[in-house]
């Protein structure tokens, strides 16, 4: 066995063994079944040590971190995961990595179950590419295009833990160790809301998943369904841990700019809000309403009725 | 639009327009439809600059060299393409480049019907990762698994010219224009064997793409199968560039053990060769006998009936 051999060998954890695999790992290809009547949804992100993870982070919240936002994007359309393949790019062979890595891999793979069926392992920059490929009936996808004005724009959790997180693994911001070690927690090991996605399926107009930062997402959805939106800063769900920092720029930032949240972000129809909440609620998951798509194009936010300036946030218009 | 949404813009280039796509494209995910007893074959490959390709290569031969290294596992399985996903990581904004990238693209894509349909763009040391989706119906799949002692191994086509253009890109063979220049060709911008994948459906009992290397690739087949393989270096299907090489330890290394060719190596039981020319030959592909699977573990190679000693190649044992 040569080098590379020995990594595929670690990476062998194959997760939850599904009978829709009908050939994994160790051929050209691995051969699938997409169940009758469903739709194969797929979406491929690749996470750069340095760009996308502190190069210092511990390999089984890599790999957790890897599976986690390919799984958000499944989650994001209503789609049920099944299988991911992986490629992944080592400067050099580090027996000790490779063992967190594949605990980090193993332990969400399984939880989901979900299998990884192929991929690729070579020597280069540490990098990290996964393909999540999940099932949806067709006429139940959730797209971004498909919002109209007058719904309401809702939220699945608290938003902005992981952009404080972040600053907390950057040294950057001096909290209460508890607090320190919760919002690390949501910035590395996120997961996904795949059973909120399944439970809004058929009510929900159109969904996302907060990955760029709550503005840049809700003006995903507005663009490309021809909408504007306007959001309260107060409805905003924030954590206890963000509550209590002082600075209410930093909290306002990491809020709307931060991303990295993996919340689902959806617009529904008024009358259906409360059986949408009801379903949320039957998979644990908040539903809270943060304001309502408009005629006018752009992405608009109140504060007690003041509209806020988004740039001063450092939000990019598009 | 920020770099990365221009980057995106540059790889709008979606090929083929198909019918199985129901959205492509620009949401969380694509959705796709396998079609009714079709089972979806995957592959995953990436190619890292400096390790896959050399870091001065043209960008439309990197692309073209990146999808047809996917499209070939495809071959190997004896699927047809539909679909590809690509992450790009690039170091910086280069138009040019992004442009040349772009027409290699289309041109690979369009040529094998194939969409482009999802995939990642963002800032790091030059890699592309692509995954291949194909169908193949669940009964013809060619795995390497699959062989029997008593088989003979075939390929479809001259060995060993892409490790000679290698040599050439790095100026370190030296042979008339016309030849290096064909040798270049078949190193940098390979054709992958689809049309003969499925040509031999259900006539070959094992397959795989020359990627490793024909002794490499072979072994996988033995290995996995639980066989030996005996080959004849004689029949052994080189080109005129190839055979107008005096070194011959040379040719033999790049035949043998260097890899990158693309073409399918498979295993037919003598009974259906005849009927395998015949279909290959519609496809306007070669069946050409090389050895002959065995009882006994591991690849031995004849020369004119003497065996060679196939460590002095270079070659490393498994």
């Amino acid at each position: 066995m040569n080098e590379f051999e020995i990594i595929e060998s670690y990476l062998s954890v194959k997760g939850a063994k599904r009978k829709d695999v009908l050939k994994g790992i160790g051929d050209d290809c691995a051969l699938l079944k997409v169940p009758r009547g469903q739709r194969l949804a797929v979406s491929m992100d690749t996470l750069i040590s340095g760009v996308h993870f502190l190069p210092d982070s511990n390999a089984a919240d890599i790999a957790h971190k890897a599976v986690a936002v390919n799984l958000s994007d499944l989650a994001a359309a209503g789609a049920e995961p099944a299988w991911i393949t992986l490629s992944l790019s080592l400067p050099e062979y580090n027996e000790i990595w490779l063992q967190d890595f594949n605990q980090g891999l193993k332990r969400i793979v399984e939880f989901f179950g979900v299998q990884l069926v192929g991929g690729d392992t070579c020597r280069g920059p540490l990098s990290i590419t996964i393909q999540a490929h999940g099932f949806v009936p067709e006429n139940v996808f959730l797209s971004r295009d498909t919002a109209q004005a007058g719904e309401l724009i809702c939220v699945t959790g608290e938003i902005g833990d992981a952009a404080l997180g972040l600053l907390v693994a950057k040294n950057e911001l001096n909290v209460p160790p508890a607090m320190a070690s919760a919002l690390l927690k949501k910035y590395q090991t996120p997961y996904p809301k795949i059973a909120a996605g399944i439970a809004i399926r058929g009510r929900a107009t159109s969904a996302i998943d907060i990955s760029d930062g709550l503005l840049a997402d809700v003006n995903h959805i507005s663009q490309q369904s021809g909408v504007g939106a306007l959001l309260r800063w107060e409805r905003v769900p924030l954590s206890q841990a963000a509550q209590s920092i002082d600075d209410e720029a930093l909290r306002m930032r990491a809020a709307l700019t931060g991303g990295d949240d993996y919340e689902l972000c959806f617009t529904v129809n008024e009358d259906e809000l409360e059986a949408t909440k009801t379903a949320l609620e039957m998979v644990g998951t908040d539903c809270i309403p943060i304001g309502r798509l408009t005629g006018k194009p752009g992405v608009r936010m109140l504060h007690h009725k003041e509209e806020i300036q988004l740039d001063e946030l450092g939000y990019q218009h598009f």
